[in-house]
């Protein structure tokens, strides 16, 4: 998808606001959970059983719930790697779902890849090609040639950890080159090997007041915000400071939307709890 | 696996060679992807087709013939992620049959993974308790809360990246951070929050000349050092400068000795390259 498609539908939608699809069981309704024990969900010719059935029929009722309000999804790889398996095809019949009914909607693997130029090839392989997803979140620790193997596939992305929404983000984050901030050197080299059409950034919504400074230096690369809600930033404050004229935000809420409700009307409090928080500029 | 137990096998098999299983269907030898087009193989009540079978036979065949000379093996996930559901099923049946036949070898899931604390929590699930992984390579860019998650877990190890192999390694690997390169304030800050009993770092053989420097503020963890072979590190260098009196190197091979020959005796040659290239302390 590219960014033109992107910011239509901010446009239309009036939401800047990205679903994390970070799933996990033991937390999920207990309507849903219950179907772990009663048969199996056919899904495009395939059978899902147990905590892979639920995965599945959990995240197909809060897409179908929150699409209207969002633009895009953003499952985190952890969530379906600890199941295994399992886990990977409840993963793969979500990015399936998502693309099927609403391919209009941008699809973030939240996987922080990071490795060797061969490796990195293999990831976003896995990625854009074996898996449908538009983006895929990647660690910049090992430099750019761990990156420019995510660059080479039209209307795909890379979206680079910048400055994160963790405590403990600033600890290396914050280290110096070139006198200047690490993440800042990481977005600005990472700037010269990209366009804005390729390549966003992760900074997360605990770091508001840095944003206007990033600004500065980085007018037109999307920034995916994180950190929203259960970890304490301001979606206002995101706002005010980070918008460009192209929306230029994801502001993603993941546990805020998905346990907005433990009770049957799990998916209606989902799409009550996205409207309303769903965050669009002034 | 504890310290002692890993020392305890490198001197007995007079190696510290880890084998990269870095899989990829387009190199293996003739005779191995044909199985991709001839049935299923039956493995733990499970069926394997296609590449997946194709890997699995591979990976059982390089297993065997290497297991003597070499003290672990080192699954890259990308390699099996590349090809979805099916390349995580061959990952799990190669760290089953790993298990199974040969649970004195260290086996790596080298997935530099990296995450905000509630996420490594499931990363650590997925390779420590789905899956029966000793270690797992971690990306440290988000700090101490995104590897903390790992280091619960006795007798398991998580890998920190320092100062890796890759051309551009130095762009941010060599930041300054209290007037120390980034990569030594990594090293020293993850062992001040750990022991050698559970953090390793990954030092590629590209660096040797900085392997001695390390030992200086870094005496007694494992380094797990790959780019030796294709990516043209020497393994005497890093013996040199890099072993302590607990062995205290896992040196990695992966392409050299998968590839050693495309043809049918491509086991026996790997035997052979491993046998020949196993790199031990004087």
């Amino acid at each position: 998808m590219n960014r033109e498609d992107l910011y239509r539908q901010i446009r239309a939608k009036k939401s800047m606001l990205c679903v994390g699809l970070d799933v996990d069981f033991k937390k999920m309704p207990e309507c849903v959970r219950v179907l772990a024990e009663s048969g199996e969900l056919m899904f495009k010719g395939m059978e899902f059983r147990g905590t892979a059935r639920s995965i599945v029929e959990f995240n197909k009722a809060i897409i179908d719930a929150t699409a209207p309000h969002c633009v895009a999804y953003k499952p985190n790889l952890a969530f379906y790697e600890c199941y295994g398996v399992e886990g990977m095809r409840a993963l793969e019949a979500t990015v399936d779902y998502v693309k099927s009914r609403y391919p209009d909607i941008f699809l973030i693997a939240d996987a922080k890849r990071g490795d060797i130029g061969n490796t990195a090839k293999m990831y976003a392989k896995a990625f854009f090609e074996t898996m449908d997803f538009d983006a895929v979140t990647v660690a910049p620790y090992m430099g750019a040639d761990s990156v420019t193997p995510f660059l080479g596939y039209p209307g795909k992305w890379a979206i680079v950890l910048a400055l994160t929404s963790n405590p403990s983000a600033a600890q290396f984050q914050m280290a110096v080159k070139d006198g200047k901030p690490l993440y800042q050197a990481v977005m600005e080299e990472m700037m010269a090997i990209s366009t804005p059409d390729n390549m966003m950034f992760v900074v997360g919504a605990t770091k508001a007041d840095k944003l206007a400074e990033i600004r500065t230096f980085c007018p037109d690369n999307f920034l995916l915000v994180p950190g929203v809600g259960a970890q304490g930033g301001s979606a206002e404050e995101v706002m005010k400071y980070g918008a460009n004229d192209m929306g230029g935000l994801l502001i993603n809420s993941s546990r805020g939307i998905l346990y907005a409700s433990s009770a049957d009307d799990f998916a209606e409090a989902a799409a009550q709890k996205a409207a309303a928080t769903a965050p669009y500029m002034a």
